[in-house]
């Protein structure tokens, strides 16, 4: 019917005595040798991190990690109320929910910096320090006329700055990811600020996504770095729902309430018998 | 209804200048601080690893991320054929795999060295060294009566030693968690070895149970170890997957194969026309 | 490496002009011939019901289908409300939910019951009336001895009768299902409540796990009618939730509260400053 | 901090002796009263079906339970292979694919041609007869210039038309269905034809999002309707995956042959001896 195509994957293989991972050995190259961000970092360039990369990468992750009691760890801990035999599944319900509304902007940031600046970090043809500004007020001008929230800036909680943002641009600085990205994000910022009357600064996705544009890694990538730090911080919440569990009684105040205006109440003459 | 219960989380909190991680400052002890690893073991134990407690756990996580192309990366690439927008659900289908047949042995290894010394690695109730080879040939009759498989021993691949136990084992002399739990396990795939008549030699999840129980990990964390870094290695899968697929000629091939013998065909009376 | 076997699925194929399933033309013997709850039979047996195999068979999946606010479809809007976008991976988030200690005891009824009659309705070996009770005080006894909950019975909201068990056996009256798993299942109830010295009668769940057996159906079977009924519901309530939500207060309370003791609070002398 | 809003529900509720749903008696009203499908449109709607509707909607509910080995059974089965205690894991892994590839495609006619007749079917807004292919040509030529393809038409198997949707128009004939957007959306079908030069006749999905348009259901429910038939069918191929299995087979296939080109080779001076 269709023609054969090969299969081919470049990840990982395996033989009786070893195991190689793009190309490391696992025991030997890998293993006790380098960390768990490090490993990420294997999985989605396909090489190692050399120190600098290493210590922006692993801060990024770290930053991903946990967000508290959000709607993600709370289906993940509804989850686990129903079938605490596979906590798999606890975590994978939580990851479901990791989509536009919280950690899509990641993703937006690192596409709307890459399509403005689409040459990489370095490259020749990047406009001189002084058309960020006009770059970013494009920027601005053209997701107020689609009236499309510009990603990466606000935050209901951290104000006025948010902390991770300081932090993360602090770390980029020290490993030399402080580029051109990261100074087009903060231009978005300040001309938001001045275009919606409102302080509007570069929250920690913003930042994320910036320099995942500084590191080279795509919108995907970006957005892959947000799944596997929170799978993480989703474990966490499993074990603690296990040892100290709210989804049942969150479940039974939410049904109490939810239900009270109507319950007893059947179609029907009388409001009490049905059809 | 009932009566109300405090809700309760010990994980995190966020305030607009700073946001607390299990009693941490997220921006200043940890993001730049430390790596992801240590950051995944503050999540499942509520504290900051030491320096060998960091080795030991990150060799670890390192082990668990990637195993290939397996059933659970295959579903993940066959969900991101079929959503591409939503990678977070291609990385949650690849998770919901990893249940009693490929990740359960680590569980399972966990739970049965611990059951057998349930004391903790320093106990004074612990037998002594003499007497490891008794228990482990009370773990393995017991099994064989219940003729339930032995966790943590034996590869189909990985002969006649897993090099991945052996590189662990290493590292945790290096560490100081080579004890009593590693050595019950050797101890139990002696045993099995001699009752089985073949080598049934510690595999990665054997020793990762073992050693689970040396740095004071209960077996549901161990099973959280492989959730967590199965879904680092899941997102590499994803993206090869974006750029290199194989899902739809898989598909495709399986359904020609696996219809061969009966399209067309219709329950009736000349075997080709139906009802 | 191994030797191939066939792929191999019997239940459906596609020509250019036609589609079969489990043998049917679908587009003349299914296609507004037969409803969804037929279609779902087939599925699950292979060939279509008789009319009153469609009535109970339909009855049993109409039973199952919402459960209103629970925490399976409160994990449901808690992902929809991340990603609204893939309506999906909400109703996915539901289902996860669906294990042991929910539905769980649809497929605990079922085995339970098959075990103790395992020659099927009909069968010439099956014990006479007289001895189901003998039966029945041999499950709970042995039940008591293992310290497991009997699969099926008590309720803790309908009570003194789950009005499904009454409608379910009743509707099992009109269509010749009431037979002796019925019996064995309302035997174990009575043989539990004496045990317990409290009212213990059969639930909607218990009624269900008897039917099955009842229709032949496995108890694997038996879970998957949870599964797919609960998919319904469960798209029902992601679109309330699209217009009605109530993912994010539940969020906000839920994290104000769980978050109180602990806010601003960092490890350091004084419980202010961190490390 | 936020203000509080109500928590409210209008599906279902339970007090000791009755179960409400949509203001129904679950118990007299729905119990052995309505089929699976018709509890479905109430779930989707609010309301029951009449004789008409729930023809039409369970034949709709019945072309989309079973689409034979496609990448979300496959998903499904591979999550099975892998954690066959959690049956509903791997029927949600299945769902979790149906996404814009596949199934959105029902979802993106029903909002295309609601889009092009927003005032309902019955609207005296809407265009005269002969304005459809006006309509129809507008939409193609949209489509064409921003690079989108019109969902709804054209299929890789089913030439040169999809069974499906003869029959279901017949059925929409047969029950006052087949109206304005039935009309349009095979305009669409003629005006692409012309358009592209070559045959791109209304497919399954098409048909199905017009007809969700004729019944007044809007681009989410029709979206949800291939999620909940879908299920229907995935719990099928996981109850054939349980006696008959394919994942394992097709997982060694897929490793042995996309891992051929690189087993062994390792990072290092001669291309294959690593460190």
């Amino acid at each position: 019917m269709k023609k054969n195509t090969e299969l081919r994957s470049d990840i990982a293989w395996a033989t009786p005595e070893a195991i190689g991972v793009h190309g490391y050995d696992l025991c030997h190259d890998l293993m006790g040798e380098v960390n768990f961000g490090d490993m990420a970092f294997l999985e989605v360039t396909g090489r190692l991190p050399d120190a600098k990369e290493s210590r922006m990468f692993n801060a990024i992750l770290v930053t991903l990690v946990e967000h508290g009691i959000v709607p993600s760890t709370l289906a993940a801990r509804m989850t686990y109320a129903g079938a605490p035999e596979a906590m798999q599944a606890a975590v994978a319900a939580g990851l479901l929910g990791l989509g536009s509304v919280f950690v899509g902007s990641t993703e937006g940031s690192a596409r709307m910096l890459a399509a403005a600046l689409p040459d990489g970090r370095g490259g020749q043809g990047a406009p001189a320090d002084a058309s960020l500004a006009g770059l970013a007020e494009e920027i601005v001008k053209s997701h107020r006329a689609e009236k499309k929230i510009i990603p990466g800036l606000g935050h209901p909680i951290h104000k006025p700055l948010d902390p991770r943002t300081l932090r993360l641009f602090a770390i980029a600085q020290q490993t030399g990811f402080h580029g051109r990205y990261v100074a087009l994000m903060q231009c978005v910022a300040d001309a938001a600020g001045a275009a919606y009357g409102k302080a509007l600064p570069v929250n920690a996705t913003g930042a994320i996504g910036a320099l995942c544009c500084e590191m080279g890694l795509s919108w995907k990538v970006s957005h892959g770095l947000g799944v596997m730090a929170r799978a993480v911080g989703l474990v966490g919440h499993v074990l603690e729902e296990a040892k100290q569990p709210m989804a049942m009684e969150l479940w039974h105040r939410a049904e109490d309430e939810a239900t009270a205006h109507s319950r007893g109440k059947l179609r029907g003459k009388a409001g009490g018998k049905g059809v």
